[in-house]
């Protein structure tokens, strides 16, 4: 009973993700669906790429949050369009909440839609919402061995950003080791070493953007 | 019957968790129930923590990992007794888990059960396990704003551990706003500023478990 009440409930959650991807392909928006453990820098990385990728592209933001709108502040003072989802409590997000959110959002493309997931490495592994990419922005003083701890999040990514690379001289990180284990859950996503504090990355993570965003021919302008 | 199908669960979880408590306090064990973000460095502060208690105490540790058992074998390489718990996916531990694994360890105090919990700042705080004390560990790379996206954590912490002070000086970090942070969550918990690294704050740490437990007449010898 408790398996098939599971089932039918992921599938109506797959089933709003697949109406949302049909919507934001509708407005030529790509979405990426942004995982990370609390303070990772989800939202350094977002303000980095908003500010890259536009003007010349629309851009856009769902926040998700437990609790405070903290971020979508942060953003919409930064003159972008941004919409919260408070869970209250939920670990993770799902495409129903999307669906509210895109209609509160109202953005049209072609352009990027970052969705900042809860900061949580396993629960939201589970629930597309409707993206076409998955980033999972992992940082260096969370240790190289989080691949190995939390699989699910690092198998299921489209690509993966290693952030606060500027602190690798002070931390007890071993590159090899780390990148050891990403190649143990997942044998070809790429990875992206960053520093939003000094910029580090950027281009590269940017030209993967624009790359992905160039595959789909209704993002075309 | 979503909602009563939960409760049955959480009141099944709960009455296991004091059958956990009992048996505890029979075998004259106070244990901590360890929450934090992945990479916080919970196995770090552990280990500290072990050296500093035992042999004057009897020491253990549960190990809570979605996959892995990399921390488990440290902490038994370095001749503490350790059991692992892996959840296979899930997103916490529950109080059947911590039943099984106190039948593995066998520990007998008086002395300290330290449970590392999956690194989880939203669902380990549902379940009670029959810790006698929860303690949460942030850590400043993290950010100062934790405490108010993730308040269910901070809110039911007996004492909150801040790590990684020794990056204090290169990252932004506000010791006021998280003070002011953990204030509008939860007046009274105690908070101890530590460095895995350098050892700074451990002692305060180690004094506060001490007079934890000098708190139960059970403990004594």
């Amino acid at each position: 009973m408790k398996v098939s009440a599971g089932k039918s409930i992921l599938s109506a959650n797959d089933q709003q993700a697949a109406r949302n991807l049909d919507r934001l392909t509708r407005d030529r928006l790509l979405a990426i669906n942004i995982l990370a453990s609390p303070g990772a820098g989800k939202t350094s990385v977002i303000k980095r790429l908003l500010a890259a990728l536009s003007p010349a592209h629309a851009v856009g933001v769902i926040e998700g949050d437990v609790a405070s709108s903290i971020d979508t502040d942060a953003i919409v003072a930064l003159g972008y369009p941004a919409t919260q989802i408070n869970t209250d409590g939920g670990c993770h997000l799902d495409a129903a909440m999307i669906d509210r959110a895109l209609e509160a959002l109202r953005l049209r493309g072609p352009g990027f839609l970052f969705i900042e997931n809860i900061g949580n490495l396993i629960c939201p592994t589970g629930f597309r919402l409707g993206e076409s990419l998955r980033l999972l922005i992992a940082s260096v003083p969370e240790g190289d061995d989080k691949p190995l701890k939390y699989p699910g999040a690092f198998a299921t990514a489209d690509a993966i950003v290693l952030n606060k690379m500027d602190l690798m001289p002070l931390v007890d990180f071993k590159m090899d080791s780390f990148l050891a284990a990403v190649r143990t859950v997942n044998r070809s996503v790429p990875v992206c070493n960053i520093s939003c504090r000094n910029g580090m990355g950027f281009d590269a993570l940017v030209g993967w953007l624009l790359e992905q965003g160039s595959r789909r021919p209704w993002m075309r302008r």
